[in-house]
């Protein structure tokens, strides 16, 4: 197990960014067609091709999902994911033609100090298409792909994964690109929201720090740049139709509750994609599905906190710093 | 402040409920119509004249909103409180009649113990009846109201409210029927998921407990009676329109996952509704209703957490274990 989304049999996950932009994007590729749902509680989501994830609606299946920065911009990276599929052969037949299917999602990053000057078209496009070509089991994590350029309530934000099995060897999985208008950390302090379902120190090993300090429950938001948006990919080899699938995806927002503070804020746009590679044989039963939810409730609240942790600043003049440059490489958990 | 939802001013609670019927409901009375929206992010929900809440549908205001036991025979509930509305004038004026407002969700009690044998009709109109005619500031928790047949796995569950104030002066509060297919405490520890959020130990000030057990993070549900549901109100005196409190409502949803696990599963039926009595003059900013719903998150988590915690057993062989039973009325806290 790699801790990453790509434990899920049955796809591959992508990241290009551009230094120079600080922004990127990250991609999952599907070995195959997979069935997905959304769940969309933030106030402020940037959408594409959703509509179709609707279990009443005709298409069935996705190719891949596509997470930007960029904001209203990055809506274009989704074409440069569907041309490499294209190439490829991938998408729903219609007569000789193909139409790969991508849904995706954008996080404003506008306004974080990368040269935003890019003329006709916006890049986002061509950094998806060489996202989905590098697509594979191994991808960076923090200031990498959709999270190059993303940021939190003071700090950097980043690209996070993690992944976990259920009692009945389902794989689950979850992929985030943290730029929320909230924290991730109890307050001032370095203790992530999420510790209570840290695995292995994936994020430090810090724990919750015992006693809450009061200030940590105030509002907290980033108000320079208010701009926000924390989209997520979770997946599991269970067999799911779309149905199940938005399920999941409800059940998994959860997730952005344990991890963040506030949640699905009005200036946020929390959404997450679910999706099901169907490799695990068995279908699962409402009991399998409560689990499997459960699970990647938690692993999108630890890939929120690993995007945080393991980003670094952006070389900028003013650019926030990281949770690393913040609290240090490693500091004593609170009990040693 | 009574730390009750009863603390936002412009409404009343009343409860009824019936020890042989094991069963009951609760009632919010609005002194006058206020906007409303709902989120639902349950699997199994049980709801009564929701449709309406929708931004885009045509009435504005509600009257009342009942939480009730009973699961589907429940849903008469709402009945009951409109024919009260009715008596005194109140309503949607359409000519000379007039249609008190009053959406409704039930919970799943009916596998409890209580005597279900009612006949016809359902005894839910004449509990709710009853409930809005003694609507005041205080009602009971624990044991009382919706919550009185209420479990969850592995204790009794029950009513809980609590309230808080926005750093700009907004009133907020909630009040949840907990009967969720999960746990309101981390495994088998009496520790709250809901501890960071805790206030002035409304819930046994025992805090998070340290170390979280392993076991706490595995799949627990209520199995022998999976019937679940943990229908919730928030309410503020800010003024909303629809759209702003149907935004509530979906940030008041964080606080299932503040304080439920699992939450939002296919076999519960996460509900919550979010009022506006617009007592308070200024009219909130988007950094106002971000405050609001945050903690109206924390609200609803407490609540859970309350419900909980001032439940009483029901006097049935087999019936689940309190809080209080299980853990005593008033176990130390662990660094004590």
């Amino acid at each position: 197990m790699r801790n990453l989304i790509t434990d899920v049999p049955g796809l591959k996950v992508g990241n290009a960014d551009d230094a120079k932009l600080a922004s990127g994007v990250s991609v999952v590729v599907f070995d195959q067609p997979a069935a997905a749902g959304i769940a969309t509680p933030g106030g402020a989501p940037a959408l594409r091709d959703t509509a179709l994830l609707a279990p009443e609606m005709t298409v069935e299946r996705i190719d891949a999902i596509v997470l930007s920065g960029g904001s209203v911009h990055g809506l274009d990276a989704a074409g440069g994911a569907i041309a490499w599929l294209n190439e490829h052969g991938r998408g729903f037949a219609v007569g000789s033609a193909r139409a790969p299917i991508v849904p995706g999602a954008a996080l404003f990053d506008l306004d974080n100090g990368g040269d935003k000057n890019w003329g006709r078209p916006a890049p986002y496009g061509e950094l998806a298409y060489a996202a989905a070509a590098r697509a594979d089991f191994d991808f960076a994590l923090g200031t990498a792909g959709a999270g190059y350029g993303a940021t939190i309530c003071g700090l950097k934000g980043g690209l996070g994964s993690a992944s976990a099995l259920t009692s009945q060897g389902y794989v689950v999985g979850a992929l985030a690109a943290v730029n929320s208008v909230g924290r991730a950390t109890r307050g001032e302090a370095p203790y992530f929201w999420a510790a209570p379902y840290e695995r292995d120190g994936e994020f430090g090993g810090l724990g919750e720090g015992g006693a809450l300090p009061p200030a940590a429950l105030e509002l907290a938001l980033k108000r320079a740049n208010p701009g926000a948006t924390t989209p997520a990919v979770v997946a599991t080899d269970a067999p799911l139709d779309k149905a199940m699938a938005t399920r999941l995806a409800v059940m998994a927002s959860a997730g952005f509750a344990l991890a963040l503070r506030p949640a699905h804020a009005p200036l946020d746009g929390d959404v997450v994609f679910a999706a099901s590679t169907a490799r695990a044989g068995r279908a699962p039963d409402l009991v399998d599905l409560t689990e499997i939810g459960m699970l990647a409730a938690d692993c999108l609240a630890r890939a929120i906190a690993r995007g945080v942790y393991e980003a670094t600043a952006l070389p900028f003049s003013g650019a926030k710093l990281s949770w690393r440059q913040r609290y240090g490489a490693a500091p004593a958990p609170p009990d040693a």
